[in-house]
């Protein structure tokens, strides 16, 4: 390229070498650290899946068990984190809040060798989990309910949800928790993941990376995608609705959203997982309706662009599951957040591996120089 | 470049335009939007060079009158963000303090157009001068002392010193620490600037980018170099130490905190100024030691490489001018924050402005598929 060009957005731009997320776009294939995501979503708990993130293999039964037990003893919140809860306006966004919590959360850990790749970040893992637990807290506060303390025989999913309505979900709930969970724990790079890895480039905390990287997906060019089409949904009303909308919206060159991804040219395959625990769970509440109206909009899609390869990606689906487990939309991106951290760390550890301070150039496009005018003869 | 070919660090890759700030590093100048460091620090007070940085004009008497009035009204800090700071762990460090409070901060104000250009991010200001408070709140908490309410009739810098002493600085204090703010107030593109640019290109809340840079800040490969000074400075002792002392380092092949710098291939235009005060301060206060250990150990680095250009940087003078204004070192990465804060937000409004998300690549090098083992027989 030559000087005066630059990939806006640094699209294209390779930034680092990684070794742990490969996505095949063109067969629909996601992989962490080599392993596919049907595998883990299957055979994994959120917790041995953060495991491999961190650690790069799988755990033995050993290691899983101890790092279940400290996972989960990291759950509760202390007193001035839950004052920061109750002090946040109810009428602002979760987002900032976590963000918050999270570079406070830093000044509890003696960060004694996070300089090095044999830091102590796996060993303090509030900043992976406490996410849950903020997001529950606030769920509760702002509804004028207490903080429910965590449960440490229950699944990270199960205890989330268990924190946030203060009743054991039913089995099959805490499941389709974990396996959400698991589902959005990394996805390579993208502007959320880049910010961790800057942030960690400079040897901050890894508390003040994942807070930063909160702050990210706080955007709405990043996050709150399936909170949209959630709201489709809504707006549309019925499954018998759908075929008339969609080609209304299509025909006014309208975004249909959850549809289309900008890596996958085959089915995403979270998309398919999601779709069938929002089945599972759908049957069973007896509420079908979300579950049929989004069927319908892809099937609508296909037929009016003609078999035109655009598929429904994972948030096609995720916004009604979460509902069906009693979530409501503000929480959605927190949520991711509470999942996604496990990729952030990973990819915090991995970038202070034989790290480089990310400092890339600006080009200069203003005024070269100019005299100064005293402030009394300004106009 | 080839597809397997990158920048590490995304070093030399440019990753924006910018019309905010010029560095001739070869004649050794320094510009925020065409106008140079010497004529700001000499005429403008912090929060002219704010309203220039903001704005990208140099405001007339009514919109400085304005603009700082709006910006005083915004020191005082409620009483839930006081309770953040006094319940903050006190061995911690204030930046992981001010990085949560700035996110925090963001839920009290209603970004009702931050996804637009005529966003509202130059009206609440909190943003930007509330950093000076709460570092000032830090120090008196920690220090067993009570929060000291702001004063509307003093600048910036003064008011800092007033808030963080208790008492009104003498005149000079005050013009200085002004001074200092507005040398640090802008610096091109580094690892905290292209944060809070990563950040506000998802169209998050410029609090959030802000709060997201202050974390790469406290990283230290990019903050902290004037503490290292002052650490170095201490070590020798005194002047007539310095030569055998710088001698030896280079001998060693140590690096001399605070000489040299990656742009400026000439004087520091930062540091001149800096010396300057350092040198008036110092003599007022009859305490000359650090300057003449700064001065013996420029001329020891310059008689010991034979007149190679390696010239002191701004960190090198600014550590023992804060020192004189009686400012402990593990608050001078925070005060960098409360100065730069200004040129983030600058650079915040500036990405906006045609947005493009960044999104870079990462190249996969990891394994490509393994098989998944089960728990059982897991090694």
């Amino acid at each position: 390229m030559a000087s005066t060009e630059f990939a806006k957005g640094l699209e294209g731009v390779i930034a680092a070498e990684s070794k742990i997320c490969r996505i095949d776009g063109q067969e629909g294939k996601l992989y962490y650290l080599g392993y596919s995501i049907e595998d883990l979503v299957e055979h994994c708990s959120f917790e041995e899946v953060t495991y491999l993130l961190l650690y790069g293999e799988l755990p033995n039964k050993i290691q899983l068990d101890d790092f279940t037990k400290r996972m989960r003893a990291s759950r509760d919140l202390k007193p001035p984190i839950l004052d920061m809860i109750r002090n946040f306006p109810l009428d602002s966004h979760p987002m900032e809040l976590l963000q918050s919590v999270i570079s406070y959360l830093s000044g509890y850990v003696e960060h004694k060798i996070h300089h090095s790749a044999t830091c102590n970040c796996r060993q303090t893992l509030h900043q992976v989990v406490q996410i849950a637990s903020v997001i529950a807290a606030r769920h509760r506060f702002a509804s004028g309910k207490d903080y429910v303390e965590p449960r440490m025989d229950l699944s990270h999913g199960a205890n989330f949800l268990y924190m946030l309505h203060g009743e054991e979900p039913d089995p099959l709930e805490g499941e389709i928790m974990d396996k959400a969970l698991i589902l959005h724990a990394e996805h390579g790079f993208n502007a959320s993941t880049f910010t961790s890895r800057v942030v960690a480039s400079t040897l901050s905390t890894c508390y003040c990376s994942i807070s930063a990287a909160v702050g990210a997906v706080y955007g709405s060019l990043h996050g709150g995608a399936n909170e949209k089409v959630v709201a489709m949904v809504e707006e549309i009303g019925e499954a018998s609705k759908v075929k008339e909308w969609v080609n209304q919206a299509l025909d006014n060159k309208q975004k249909i959203m959850g549809m289309g991804h900008r890596v996958y040219k085959a089915y995403d395959p979270r998309a398919r997982i999601m779709e069938d625990q929002l089945k599972e769970l759908s049957e069973k509440h007896g509420d079908t309706r979300n579950y049929e109206i989004l069927k319908a909009i892809e099937e609508a899609v296909r037929e009016k662009l003609g078999g035109k390869p655009i598929y429904p990606n994972v948030d096609f689906f995720s916004g009604s599951v979460y509902q069906q487990l009693g979530i409501p939309p503000v929480l959605f991106t927190p949520i991711f957040a509470a999942s996604r951290v496990a990729g952030w760390l990973s990819h915090i550890l991995e970038q202070r591996d034989g790290n480089r301070i990310y400092r890339p150039r600006a080009m200069y496009t203003g005024i070269e120089k100019r005299d100064f005018v005293p402030l009394a003869e300004r106009a």
